[in-house]
């Protein structure tokens, strides 16, 4: 049985890793310019693990809607897909302002996503005013979003020496029992990704014994998504929905919680996919370290708490209906959001993307730059100093 | 938007209360005697809330499959289902020790199931003992299996009258937001449940201002069947992911938490549904009480603490899989399971049926006989043997 391993608690047999067909990886996103014009593809994430298929966005409304409906997602890719975003209303002629407000509110907590829209916007409008025409200035805006995304690529390996150090440095015996959450690996990244990348590090030197994936309900990116990467890389891997992790860590069956971060307030707040604050509190109850791994990027200064934070409400279908995007839902049970009812129809949810750690359950913030702990504002500000320092330099 | 209430925050709207088809209810368990013979019909609750329908048990080897595959399901219910599983042995002239013996195991850890089977297996022996024939014999399991149902019900409607005075003295002002994980109604019961029998009596009396329901993953207990029964009596509820509670723990929007139990040990230490544990947690770390509703029976003085009570382990394919009833799974996607794969081939799944919450996490346990809180293995030897006296009596 595939669940009889998860109890034993015994070490890793790679020989159960389980196999995955050969398909060729898509990368998360492209730029690229066939002879019809630019156009940015995306694999689309909704279609995961099932099929591996692109979708081309020739404008920057068709990739609004893209980021609304998940095909691309992940606070990291958000930010290179926003940016990306504005080269493409460049190159096609389209009001770039208006392109990057678009793309920068389509969705409100991952703050990575304004900012790769605002930073190729600076460059259109600096370009501009430096008396480019719109051709260059389109050049430039393309210049910059492909800078996000070498950036987030380099910042990503950075993320993971920094955070496998402190892996190490807190569980000196190796052999890790990770939990994660959420998908946080190459598909919401420039490279590896965060919290994922930092696993896939410690599975590479032979120090991750285990990885607990959460499922992550509503749309199971860590069932779809996580274990996908899991599977991909070998690692040695468990599927859980997300109320077993209690029981986990009730067996001492977790060593540390690694998750990424849609947004970082000031005071070492995180906002992350919902799900994330009850392991922390778990963590917090059983001795267990909550490790946050995001970009710099990903710290707002301009938000000052956690009650700052402006938590995404999605539509309750997400909840109340299971989409199979592989059977049609024509006939009995389809309902408002095209899947198929769980609940009795008219039933109304709760049900926020994300919600809020306050810095007293994080026990370490990794990025690019190191690691703050104990999670302060002072450190927080030091750290994104430091990347600024860098970047100008 | 069915999500915009439960982020307001604001008093009971009744006329949000969503419509459900008026369906003419089906008991959850019945004992017929057509002229085919006796059989034993349930509801069978895998095909809930789109469609009702009833599994009639014609021996007991289809009634262990339906209690396998939780067709008939919950502590107090299969309690009664063991017993009529016996009396339906007895009456078919099947060998009742071993019908007994395969229902009492045919889950492991409810500790009703098997008191419900000895209980009948005993009224037979002791009516074989006294000299009845096996016709009569059969009369007397059929009495016990009447009388646990009957009792049972009782049980119901007396935990709804302890579980509502100590919300109501928990929190005078009245205004209940109760959270709730699983199905604990009527489904599961002779009566209307042990903890929806404490929020249904809170409802009645205009002091229910909320029902949370957890949705349950991994087999949607809450979604399909708590939501049904919320909407069947009129009830204020919204549907949530297990992994939300968090957010509204960390809003102040919980003033209790009402579950259930599979188990009791004689320690206090409670078995329910896995998902139970983490909202202990988040219960103590917010300062909420954390109640366990569930009749004596629950309670197995044979079981000392939570390290003695064995949880049940279920297939992975329960997680890796989505399961649509409706809709036929022939074609690509089909899995294992029967369900469509939303998980990478091969993916081994942790999924324990239940977990164990220790009694220092429970505020109090109600029961038919009153309530234990703090709750000590003292307070609920006195319980049980108040049930003893009075079923002597």
């Amino acid at each position: 049985m595939a669940d009889q391993y998860a109890q034993s608690g015994e070490a890793v047999r790679p020989s159960e890793i389980p196999e995955i067909p050969a398909i060729p990886a898509i990368p998360a996103i492209r730029w690229d310019e066939p002879p019809e014009g630019p156009v940015l593809v995306l694999l689309d994430q909704t279609r995961l693990p099932g099929e591996e298929s692109e979708l081309v966005c020739t404008d920057p409304p068709a990739l609004v809607q893209a980021i609304r409906t998940l095909a691309v997602r992940g606070a990291p890719l958000l930010g290179i897909a926003g940016a990306y975003g504005v080269a493409l209303a460049a190159a096609r002629g389209f009001d770039v302002d208006e392109a990057a407000d678009a793309l920068a509110g389509a969705r409100p907590t991952a703050v990575n996503l304004a900012y790769g829209a605002r930073r190729a916007q600076t460059a259109y409008r600096e370009a501009l005013a430096g008396g480019a025409d719109e051709r260059r200035a389109a050049g430039a805006v393309l210049a910059a979003a492909r800078a996000v995304h070498a950036e987030d690529a380099e910042a990503s390996g950075r993320m993971a020496v920094h955070g496998l150090a402190l892996l190490d440095e807190l569980m000196p015996g190796g052999g890790h029992r990770v939990l994660t959450h959420c998908n946080t690996g190459a598909l919401v990244s420039g490279g590896e990704g965060t919290a994922f990348a930092v696993a896939l590090a410690a599975h590479r030197e032979g120090r991750l014994r285990r990885l607990w994936v959460d499922e992550t309900r509503p749309l199971l990116q860590g069932a779809r998504l996580t274990a996908y990467e899991a599977a991909r890389n070998g690692m040695p891997y468990t599927l859980l929905t997300d109320n077993a992790a209690g029981s986990l860590f009730a067996a001492g069956e977790v060593d540390a919680v690694l998750i990424g971060a849609d947004r970082i307030a000031a005071d070492g707040s995180v906002a992350n996919k919902v799900g994330s604050y009850p392991l922390a509190v778990l963590a917090r109850y059983h001795h267990v370290p909550f490790i946050v791994v995001a970009p710099v990027t990903t710290v707002d200064p301009e938000t000052p708490d956690g009650a700052a934070i402006e938590v995404e409400q999605r539509a309750g279908h997400e909840v109340t209906e299971v989409t199979v995007p592989f059977v049609p839902v024509a006939g009995t049970g389809a309902e408002a959001g095209g899947g198929i009812a769980v609940a009795p129809l008219g039933t109304q949810a709760y049900n926020p993307a994300f919600d809020v750690t306050p810095p007293e359950l994080v026990t370490a913030i990794v990025t690019e730059e190191g690691a703050v702990s104990p999670v302060t504002a002072e450190g927080l500000a030091e750290l994104c100093a430091r990347s600024r320092q860098v970047t100008i330099s």
